[in-house]
């Protein structure tokens, strides 16, 4: 897992790791146009807010090979775009990496086919920039820990290599600070109701051998009384002008349960993940999902049969309730809007 | 199930409704001595902290009927009660029960079958009186939350018919509440690992027409953001002198986001889960089970092979968390040591 790629580019195709049924099966599953890209995007066989903004730029590309000599190959491209974007609402990354594309697409549509190697290397680049960014940002992100080493950290969902393009943004920060051994310990919530944390990130901690538990999520608040814990760290979906985050439903509760046992509480995301365009949290669209993810668990029921079920996957952390949001350009201490622009944008 | 029974006493035999296979299948489980009585705790057949003082007090009435005459009576019941009592560590009122039935141990003890009528008089009357304390709980809860009527209300794991004798704590609080048009909903958290309000709560609540959404645990820091609960409302194991809580994993973290939130919170539990015999929460055993529980769901593995899981399965809410301690005695409003001995001792 460490080696794991859960995006491999063939040029002619998108090969996904399928994440609905890790750690049991693992399974590559192959996308040949944009609709098989969005349809693997809502369908979560790729999640992560890196991940799905790197599977989107492929999947412009794989519009393009897949546009007919006859078609209007604006319309064409554009029909891509809107398809992609409205695969999940509320990571920007997608929307971040179809808006990168866009001077790739621009030329594919004055230039055809001749373009289409501009086109395939940018998302190539945004993929290799990802990975990049994570190395960095999980040295800085080290670098905090550092000022309180010899203790546990604690993190939410998955955001690790299957998140990304690889290494990870939170789960990157947690490897360069096991590697450094300023860490003792990983608690990793599982994060209902997708087991994200039971699944993948457990996987992942595994196979870099850092020493782990696996908790209920409702147990965070418990392991964070007993003062072991001195950071949690998290990744994020979208993060506004002035700091605020959404991420993984969960994470704000978190934040909450950090502040009031003194623990710090990080985010760590590309700088593609903050949204300039929005003023604070209000604005980010939270998901909800079907409520047969929280009533089934892999086709089988657990709840008793029309159980209606709340599903929001993710919430918005204020701001004020974030000790430090890392990214590969910087890291924005007690974020507000001044600091957040002044480094990052 | 608003008329569900899930401890059945039929003289000879104690009939416990299995709670691991709920609801899917309803299957009464059959104990005819202390042994089957403390399986049935330990696996979690019967659980609830009511329902489980009350069967160990049937579970030493069985041990008298199958106490052979050649026996030492003194050491035969010495032997039950200490195997029902080793039977799990944290709820106080297995304790409870077996010490309310001292003196009807000891006149059978004393005079033989002839006083094991006495012996089951007791026990009976320990299953009524949780009955009617739930009953008179569920009307004093109500008038606390008469004082914010037409909003919702938050619960976590089970406190039912199924985890007392009758009615239930926290949740005949609930139905309470809803038969007098107090509250507009109910948010159930699922409450991982075991999924005591998905399986449980879920089912009882539909039982009861109350309108419903199951939410993950990790969702309620979210749905208290929106304004639009009053109360979290949940049940106790095990309340020390000074109010201190020990219940479900998961509810500590409730009472700190609560208290975030400006939402009150309440704990509903009869008089005999207060231990007056230990000064505060740090005294209460916390139960750890095994990590499969959060590994697995129904034998199926979640996690990858060997990940180790951290399953404490309660927690300690400190009583200047807690607005409201609700006992059959009376309600303790923001309990400390002299109001509980005021009110409940």
């Amino acid at each position: 897992m460490s080696n794991c790629v859960a995006i491999e580019w063939l040029g002619e195709e998108l090969r996904l790791l399928d994440q609905r049924v890790l750690p049991e099966a693992t399974l590559m599953i192959s996308c040949r146009n944009a609709t098989e890209v969005t349809e693997a995007i809502r369908g979560m066989v790729v999640r992560g807010a890196p991940a799905i903004g790197i599977s989107a730029a492929y999947g412009l590309v794989l519009a393009a090979r897949g546009c007919p000599e006859s078609a209007d190959r604006g319309k064409w491209m554009s029909d891509a775009r809107d398809l992609l974007a409205a695969s999940r609402p509320t990571a920007v990354n997608l929307f971040w990496a179809l808006d990168r594309m866009q001077d790739a697409v621009a030329a594919f549509v004055n230039n055809g086919s001749a373009a289409i190697a501009g086109l395939e290397a940018e998302a190539v680049k945004i993929h290799q920039e990802d990975v990049l960014a994570n190395e960095t940002m999980g040295e800085l992100g080290a670098d905090l820990i550092a000022d309180r080493p010899g203790m546990a950290v604690l993190t939410h969902c998955n955001t690790g290599s299957l998140a990304t393009g690889g290494y990870g943004t939170a789960l990157g920060v947690i490897r360069s600070a096991w590697q450094r051994e300023l860490i003792t310990r990983v608690y990793a919530d599982e994060t209902r109701p997708w087991f994200q944390g039971a699944r993948l990130t457990a996987w992942e901690l595994q196979q870099e051998g850092i020493e782990a538990r696996l908790i209920a999520d409702s147990a965070a608040a418990h392991v964070m009384a007993t003062g072991e814990v001195s950071w949690v760290i998290v990744g994020a979906d979208r993060i506004a002008s002035n700091g605020d985050t959404a991420n993984k439903i969960g994470t704000y509760g978190l934040a909450v349960l950090a502040r009031y046992h003194k623990v710090r509480f990080m985010v760590v995301a590309p700088s593609g993940t903050v949204d300039f365009d929005i003023p604070d949290g209000r604005a980010i669209p939270i998901e909800e999902r079907g409520g047969e993810e929280v009533t089934h668990f892999r086709g089988q029921a657990i709840a008793p049969p029309d159980m209606r079920a709340y599903n929001p996957v993710f919430d918005v952390t204020p701001a004020h309730l974030i000790d430090a949001i890392v990214t590969e350009k910087g890291v924005v201490l007690k974020p507000d809007a001044d600091k957040m622009r002044a480094i990052i944008a």
